[in-house]
């Protein structure tokens, strides 16, 4: 039985499945509003303009789930990217794999504990939406518009997710 | 001295101006994830593609203002919509007016206290961030691109807001 670690969060080594969305990952910043405010300028790839898209902002609202944690599938959005931004700072879980065709060696765990967001790039394979401990609302810009954006895949290989603070 | 009033923040209040983002104001939604998610769907009217535009997603970090509050200018982004989706639930306000030649008869306040966000339409007169209690960050969906997209205007009446909670 594989039991994948979960790793921290950082811009690195999430790099090659998008982008974290949070004010301190080196991104660009000013100060605007007469110096009231600090403008951390573009911190994700939205990709959602593609073959007719229009970028859609949602709210998921996650029911939490119960470790120990089996994963069986993952999905991926050929046609757009896909973000989700916690509206709590209750911590979540983060799963993909790299774009093309699925390779189950290369999927890795991420354990999100400070309120940070993720964006998913257009085709990156990821679970659905982990929240933990209580349900938790998270903002989600992705894309509308035509054409088949789903994409499902059951595992060969079902994994067990490290269980968060052991 | 003119005092503007603080409404509470609804649909039907703020649908001149644009977008009230929160999971309960009545939009479609549904089921996904194999029922662990509702989905709510398509909040705001994301207006960035205008000229050439695309979607930009940023945090703003806003220290907070203290009461009394007194209003001296507004501003409004002519090529694309801005939207404000608070990463806490502190309170905040929004002050507006509608689109066109700026109407200061016609400036509206609302104060947010249930962690809505807001969406800008374009062109929609409104005033910079105004977080309250202390420092308070937004995500942030605006327009970047070539053009210009700021104008800002000066009060020829200088505004106070009524102090929330009072």
């Amino acid at each position: 039985m594989k039991i994948l670690p979960l790793e921290p969060l950082t811009a690195e080594a999430f790099a090659p499945f998008g982008d974290v969305i949070r004010a301190d990952a080196g991104a660009r910043s000013w100060l605007i509003n007469q110096g009231s405010t600090v403008r951390y300028h573009d911190l994700a790839k939205i990709d959602t303009e593609s073959e007719g898209g229009r970028t859609l902002l949602n709210i998921f609202r996650g029911q939490p789930h119960k470790p120990p944690l089996q994963l069986r599938m993952l999905e991926r959005h050929p046609l757009g990217s896909q973000a989700f931004i916690p509206l709590s700072t209750r911590p979540y879980l983060v799963v993909v794999a790299p774009p093309g065709p699925l390779d189950e060696a290369l999927i890795r765990a991420f354990l999100v504990t400070d309120g940070s967001g993720v964006n998913y790039a257009r085709g990156c394979w990821h679970h659905p939406l982990l929240a933990l401990q209580d349900v938790s609302d998270f903002l989600v810009i992705d894309r509308g518009g035509p054409g088949h954006n789903l994409e499902e895949q059951s595992l060969q290989h079902p994994l067990w997710l490290e269980t968060p603070g052991h």
